[in-house]
């Protein structure tokens, strides 16, 4: 436990849609980044922090990942321009121990890809209405969440979704056009846990939903 | 394994509304065991026999399960019928290794209970569009299944389905109205594998669509 | 959580060999459950109570598992005078979601065959040094144990352990006499999760190894 | 599955000390792979091809992984020569599916590190007797195996084993100086299975008395 007794929470953001795309920004002023290190900076027992692709080193350092207990990351259209050495910190730091959050298409970052090691394709169509499901209702992760959530505006992500076989599905996804989804997923990778959690397009306020 | 090299799969069916209920005994003519035991009968790896209810016994022996090294199991209306020293027998078998598919409504049968410890209560509709998804393609009970199959008439089944914490979900299922489910769930209970499939509704010509 | 905000744990014991046989008693002139309330007690989140089979109802009733968090139970020549209605309450409990910590010989227990469904059986014999070794040092159960423990004289518990698939194994026991033990094992059963510890024999104050 | 029907089998051998070492050159004549495939050879149902870190490309080439349903690799004093494209060609044959074996002191080979993530140390010390014992007896990798096994000299491994946590473990080693360790664990990566087992010395003729 660290010394002030607190968990240690980085928000790690592409922010490239919600500074340039006008809906994306009319969404979150604030940037992704902000909106959610805002909800959880509420918690007492959290310690929150933020980075940005644009900052020096990526945004991410050796010891910011020290000082780090669980890293949320959301990227989209960057995913390529992530450095390997950025990738290589990530990795290493989820491998010692380090909990990773990824969020919506950070599915196909390179740091999902490089951890879990399989294609983390999935099918996708902008503009549908999602329903999320609490599956696994014993799950820590889901503990306080709502049996359904509407999210009258996401992007659909449909199966078959390319993870590898997870630790637990604790959400899944329905979608007006048809398709179900493990949309809340565990695993563990080398002394680390990872949560990926499917809600989160960029021009829809969808975190707010989480609030 | 058996000394004929073969997989011992016993059906044993409830056959209640398969006889009683028009739409359904139209459906299933020879008893959804009937039709289930065909499909299955044509696997040269497996040796196929048939139970009911009605039979002596319930259509349950120590000898029969024994002699099994699968058993699928299709109730709905005559849960509370199935007696004790029947659900003793097949627990006692599960849990010495025999494998059990249970299937539709059977989540809810005294088996399933007993070996779950669980309420399996579950949401429901009768008559709504299914679309099964294919989940966790790595699994050995998804081989060769096609990535989705449509169920043009299935009874909706949906969440929060009170099972525990599954070792893997297979399957996912779409509901035209709104709900997503974990439709193929896998367990171990003492040394015995568990299956639990969702599709199979007794009027609808469910199993057909698996043939 | 409970309104206190504490964890409700009781420890539940046979009490026939610590206040029967003089080895026993003089190594636990409290009983086990005194030994173990008394260290557990100093845990300012824990609320421990005890309980023992002498007591009315067997120690054991609905009232008192509605208000535990975590039952320890510790049982060994009395297992087959545990009342089916006792273990009922108990197995019932921990489906709903009460953690259960089989102590010992407690493997045996028709608390833990219920709940486990396989023998249970094991290879034993009296007299044997043991060292416990931690296994799964990520392991929750496992944080702040050191890496081996040596418990200079323990019964011998060996392999074939005929328990089901458990979700972890965080403990290993090395014993002189040539055998190996899966020492400490998880299980879920229902929603509830269960562990079993296997150091513990009567008439070595084994628990104060722990304290 | 392949054309012919068969499962395809490599065991790779990093074959140093056993053509080196008197010792090990004795003890397989041979080579380690030699003696693996030989045994192997003997199913009807395996085709086995063997590959050494002598050859070209270290042994490894992208045709011959897709070739490879299971790859045995035995490895242990050239373990940082083995080229980081070499490993990267076997990491991804995992990740897309094909099924990895490591064997005694592979644990550490680059392979592993970069599949498992972990430090994967251990405690070790040549020279000792051991005793494997089938710890899960109903796991597939364990059918037919008997309950103990003496491997009256076998080098000691010994725990804490910085390892992740296994899917699985499978096998227990005891040691007579005192040790016991995690012998025979599983894990998935990607697509693809990991099985680990710690039996192999190579100056003792240890995989001969597995024939």
């Amino acid at each position: 436990m660290r010394r002030d007794g607190k968990i240690h929470v980085t928000v790690w953001n592409e922010y490239v849609s919600d500074r340039e795309n006008p809906a994306a920004a009319a969404a979150y002023p604030e940037g992704i980044h902000g909106c959610l290190a805002k909800t959880l900076g509420e918690e007492p027992d959290f310690l929150v922090r933020t980075a940005t692709l644009q900052e020096a080193h990526q945004g991410i350092t050796r010891e910011l990942l020290e000082g780090t207990d669980v890293l949320l990351w959301w990227s989209h259209i960057r995913q390529e321009e992530v450095d390997e050495k950025t990738v290589d910190l990530v990795e290493d730091a989820v491998r010692r121990g380090m909990g990773l959050i990824a969020l919506h298409s950070a599915h196909y970052s390179k740091v999902c890809r490089r951890l879990l090691g399989t294609p983390m394709t999935l099918h996708w169509r902008e503009g549908d209405r999602e329903i999320l499901w609490k599956a696994d209702a014993s799950h820590p992760i889901a503990a306080g969440v709502p049996d359904q959530i509407l999210l009258p505006e996401e992007e659909m992500y449909g199966e078959p979704f390319a993870i590898p076989k997870p630790d637990d599905v604790v959400f899944l996804g329905w979608f007006a056009g048809g398709e179900a989804f493990r949309s809340g997923v565990t695993f563990h990778r080398g002394y680390g846990k990872i949560f990926y959690f499917q809600p989160g397009h960029e021009t829809r306020r969808i975190y707010l939903n989480f609030q």
